[in-house]
């Protein structure tokens, strides 16, 4: 039996809520949200744009499930074990893993997230919720500094937007698809040792 | 005797070539170098399209001279003395402070030519000049590698990957006006403390 195939100018619409939400998330980064209408998207999507009305309420919605799902893989970390026991250096540095590890893992809702400007509620909600992560980093952070395992001489806030901007700067660059020549696991690696241990070889 | 003042509508055309830039430059920050038209430049600056082509010959020669202004600020680190003479790891540790010197004197140049996308010769000749001042940089640390001064157990692309990352997220969030908190010479401090020596205290 095989698979009803699509006309010649509109796709049939077979999307599930996931890969509609894909196919929207490469738009976005590519156009910038602001910048992709509904017409965009039914191009990219090969559907028509009541089809995709069929799905959601309009691309703020796209949007909201989008960052959301970015914002649920890194919430989701700090309810991991790791995150919460043991002393705060060690789960600090657990944290940082798996921060690289989800921005690998889940490449364009992180992107998209990194971009949003606050033009809109959801971008606006967005945001307070990408603050709200930061300054639970940043909580560890000062306890790791508390206990004496991690230097105090960098003014907390400074230091976490530094290592938060070399995590996300990885968005720039990193492709899963490139050859496999640096693994999630390799890049994960080189920013636990460079953040916690530094460049310079052991005096 | 006082200066003669503008009519109602146009301001009179007092624009140096550094002050126009300035302005350009704000504008193309703000809307992106696609997004930015003749007419939005003509507005922010209150004068004529006209009086604008006396000074250049379009928004292209805008964009060179402000990335030219980014990029001959950078290439002019790895000139200075303290760039040329020493210990690799020396080298490099003051290249990494004046990247940071650079990027927060000349924020909104720098933030452009990181901005740069690679649509016109121009966009693309930027591209190139700042992926050789990375290399040029990469060579630096592969040197202190080599010398043992640098750990090796970091590919070299990816370690400048990754301190190049976190110098330019920077432009994301430094303001030189914002109430003077943090200047630019203690986060250039931060960077150097990170990059070289970790957040961990010395075991």
């Amino acid at each position: 039996m095989s698979t009803p195939r699509p006309g010649a100018g509109a796709r049939r619409d077979t999307y599930t809520p996931d890969t509609l939400l894909a196919v929207a998330v490469t738009v976005f980064n590519e156009r910038g949200y602001d910048g992709t209408s509904m017409e965009h998207l039914s191009k990219a999507a090969g559907i028509s744009k009541s089809s995709i009305y069929h799905h959601v309420t309009g691309k703020e919605e796209l949007l909201r499930r989008a960052v959301s799902r970015a914002l649920d893989g890194l919430f989701g970390i700090l309810d991991e074990q790791h995150a919460r026991v043991g002393r705060a250096v060690e789960r600090l540095e657990y944290v940082t893993r798996r921060m690289v590890e989800v921005l690998t893992g889940e490449l364009p809702y992180v992107t998209l997230l990194l971009r949003v400007r606050g033009n809109t509620d959801t971008e606006r909600w967005a945001m307070e919720r990408r603050r709200e992560f930061d300054h639970q980093v940043a909580e560890l952070l000062k306890a790791a500094a508390a206990d004496g395992d991690v230097r105090g001489d960098i003014e907390v806030r400074l230091a976490t937007r530094l290592v938060f901007g070399m995590i996300n700067s990885i968005v720039e660059w990193y492709r899963p698809d490139s050859g496999g020549r640096l693994t999630d696991r390799e890049v994960a690696d080189a920013v636990v040792e460079l953040v916690f241990g530094g460049l310079r070889e052991g005096v």
